[in-house]
């Protein structure tokens, strides 16, 4: 069955970005070898694992905004959820309204590699009430930023998870891997 | 110079309890070698290198009621800050209402081994803002607990750290240690 896997950097002390949105802080490089001669980490392997995007409205806005107004190109089928657009296919992007169960149910359905969920915080805790999200993949920076917007904003109910993977890579970046335990 | 070390365990998206203060999430053993034959965690190396506690007032509390009205027995001495407590020494306990930075200093002019900065999150954020942690050392549960106290309330300046160790323990226990890049 199609995972779906919450995969996303943070500082140490759980912000996904500071409260104006910005990602500065998580300098990671985009592309190369699964571990290069540098001990840098590399997101390719992930990349090669999921054919699917899902992500908040703010997490679209927030994309758009460090792209100058577009997102990178990528054969991947992205969804976006919001209350405020209208459903349908724009731009490259699905626009999605109904419950994160549905969805899912729905993707399930056909063959096809795992579903990424990006993000934002929001819709994390969406999947999480809907106990949807089967993998963590973690990238933590060796920083506290004391604000921003938080991975895991409160009120959802208790998850288990098994860690199945701690590396760590250069400049401190640790990246961790965790299954879901039901 | 005594360093100061915020040494807790925490959930995996940053609480050190659940909301009505219960610690159950963290299993870890107290006693034992560094690293024993089942790889589990051990706090003896940390409590070696440290002669002073420094708890905030509802710390204090929260490990009155696990002890049932006592703490455990130990050779460190313990202060607790409290603004509702009159200053002064009893039952054990250093009571101070003094500021982090006013106390380090006095602790400071004597010679003595590290300090340990046990908590909660309030304390932690006062500590922080005075740019008074040198390092972090965190014990990671592998499980999300939805809500409860966090570790790193916001409010406090962004402060960069140096990865310094990545340990994985039995039942998924991450152990990092981190200092303070100033």
């Amino acid at each position: 069955m199609r995972k779906i896997v919450l995969f996303v950097g943070m500082s140490l002390d759980g912000y996904i970005a500071r409260s104006n949105g910005a990602v500065d802080f998580l300098s990671v490089p985009k592309s190369g070898g699964p571990r290069n001669a540098r001990g840098e980490y590399s997101m390719a392997p992930f990349f090669a694992s999921v054919d699917t995007a899902i992500m908040g409205r703010k997490t679209l806005e927030a994309g758009l905004k460090m792209g100058g107004g577009s997102l990178p190109r990528t054969s991947m089928v992205r969804y976006v959820f919001s209350r405020s657009q209208p459903p349908g296919e724009r731009n490259g992007l699905v626009f999605v309204n109904q419950t994160p169960a549905a969805l899912i149910r729905q993707l399930r359905k056909r063959p096809g590699k795992n579903i990424w969920l990006m993000g934002g915080g929001v819709l994390a805790r969406d999947f999480l009430k809907a106990d949807l999200v089967d993998e963590l993949h973690l990238g933590i920076v060796p920083v506290l930023l004391g604000e921003g917007i938080p991975l895991f904003p409160s009120g959802f109910p208790q998850r288990d998870f098994t860690l199945i993977e701690n590396k760590t890579y250069s400049k401190g970046l640790i990246a961790l891997r965790y299954e879901r335990r039901r």
